[in-house]
């Protein structure tokens, strides 16, 4: 059996038994019932997610995976396609967003070219699997081939099970790709039957006439490649990224053996929802970060049942919001194990 | 002059030069212009208060004010009164969940007992500056003097300014007072006049009678004291309470020394908006925690004109909150002082 299909067999739905027993802890602590709201709902999810009643924290990854696309030809970016290496340079020496905020929130960033133009020197935190030297012009055919989308996908369950073996607490998603709303934007529209011209945003920030030039390139792409929607490996290969696939197999390897897994922001979000839609269970291990301005961002969202944890007004990517979300996260593992209950604190419980 | 009035003539409006120069400098850093949203505004703010384009981080307190109130004897909360002490003293051992969440941001915990109904023994971590051994109860007459109102703001004015010298890069409010949410909605009612069947919450839970008891108690204590809104000083008297009243003081306080405030829930909310009804320029240093679930919150906010930063469903005071906004607003100072620029790393910039 080949990795994906074994990958996708492994994951199963949470333990309704473990939320509970989480919630009854949580209970016992020295506040009014439910008084932490969401951070209750975190450390609830963590429980029934690792099956530990005080799960680990501390070791926290965030994989931003790189790659290039070739629907840039079409003018669609507002950043020229130098830029996936230029900042693929930038994360390894520290200086990008996704490095400042991960280093605030104690979490490591690795970066892997799963698909950038270019040839990187090995070198300490990259992480080189390149598939192929970016994607085809989804515009005018598939952007590759289904091995490819496959070998991508497997690449990053490969990533999320070795963090889990290395005794990450909990992992994140990130990517950089100049281009890559458009299949973002283009995976949404074919799942959804949304019009692209309805679902598709400025991206980094580009002009009227680029944005025309972005939904024509969506509406030509999914029109000449008539992707399948049963079949979410086909939409992926069509008009997906390879950065894209890497972020839906970190979900489902991360789902598989039982890992929390933070998901950024928009691209994030397309790479997520391929392998919800591979199996609807992996929804229950995904934390959503952030909110993003996308439009497209909340229809994924709520086709996945999940509720942003922040809206910071951002739109980065990289795993910037996924860094400050997993901070949140851990706060709330931290009060289920670190909080006193009312029995250690010698604290009278509420009399309704 | 005294304290108050000399505060009060201290605070300035902030810098637009300043705020600009922060914007200059972030939009230099390697991201589309205006990316990482509400990150941004943070660390803006922080330099234009601060008047460094390089703040400092990394020293932050959280004063949680203790106090008791009369009002209890009407039946308003879900908890009994000797909770106010017994929570004192979990604080004082690290096992609530402010203890908790500002460990986790960072940040170190001061409790203030400026009105509790219990005579604690001096220890580490406790600032004993008591006014009074609680409130009266509003609901049939001022729950302050004047003169006791103002003793308490000035506890708070005296906490900041200390910080300041302490070096704190940023100080918090927090609370806890059993029956404080009672006061809280009766400084609204009284500002919005809005009524205060439509203000009034559930606070820590209580059942249907309770919150009819606590209604009554509210509108019965407007009633008999007659608060006059163009003092606010008449209104924090006649129906606020001690650690609402710390609480104004140390927004005043941060915002004469030029230390970012930022501002927990509901009740600390009611403490800020006596501050800013006392010199508006004070909004301009205040951060808003997070959202509450308490229905009057969002109309203080909206006349201080402030914006949440999170929204996790949390009703449990104490500094929790802002211990958690902290750690973004601190993140947000971290863009602006360790991000490369596009120059440093060598990317390109956008071409629109």
């Amino acid at each position: 059996m080949d990795l994906l299909t074994k990958t996708l067999a492994e994951i199963k739905p949470l333990d309704d038994e473990l939320l509970d027993a989480a919630q009854a802890k949580l209970d016992n602590k020295t506040k009014p019932l439910g008084s932490l709201g969401r951070l209750e709902d975190f450390a609830r999810r963590v429980v029934a997610i690792t099956g530990s009643l005080a799960p680990e924290t501390g070791k926290k990854i965030i994989f931003t995976f790189a790659g290039d696309h070739g629907v840039v030809e079409e003018g669609v970016s507002a950043f020229p396609k130098e830029v996936t290496p230029q900042m693929v340079l930038n994360f390894l020496r520290g200086g990008a967003g996704v490095n400042v905020l991960a280093r605030h929130a104690g979490a490591e960033v690795r970066v892997v070219d799963i698909g950038v133009d270019y040839d990187f020197a090995p070198q300490p935190g990259l992480i080189i699997r390149k598939i192929a030297p970016g994607t085809k012009n989804l515009s005018i055919g598939p952007a590759m081939t289904r091995a490819e989308a496959i070998a991508a996908i497997e690449v990053g369950i490969e990533l999320a099970r070795s963090a889990k073996e290395e005794g990450a607490a909990m992992i994140a998603t990130g990517e950089m790709g100049i281009g890559n709303t458009t299949p973002s934007s283009a995976i949404i529209a074919a799942f959804s039957g949304i019009s692209p011209r309805e679902l598709t945003h400025r991206g980094t920030g580009i002009d009227d006439a680029a944005l025309d030039r972005k939904v024509s390139a969506i509406e030509r792409g999914l029109k000449v490649n008539a992707p399948d929607v049963a079949d979410p490996l086909d939409v992926l290969a069509k008009v997906g990224g390879l950065e894209i696939a890497g972020i839906a197999g970190l979900v489902l390897g991360g789902a598989a053996c039982r890992l929390p897994v933070v998901v950024d922001g928009f691209i994030s979000t397309a790479g997520a929802l391929i392998a919800c839609e591979l199996n609807p269970d992996v929804g229950q291990y995904l934390f959503a970060a952030h909110h993003s301005v996308e439009i497209g961002h909340r229809v994924m969202l709520e086709r996945m049942k999940l509720e942003p944890i922040l809206d910071l007004k951002m739109r980065l990517g990289e795993g910037t919001g996924a860094a400050l979300a997993m901070g949140l996260i851990e706060a709330g593992v931290k009060i289920l194990k670190e909080m006193a209950s009312f029995e250690e604190a010698g604290v009278t419980q509420s009399n309704t």
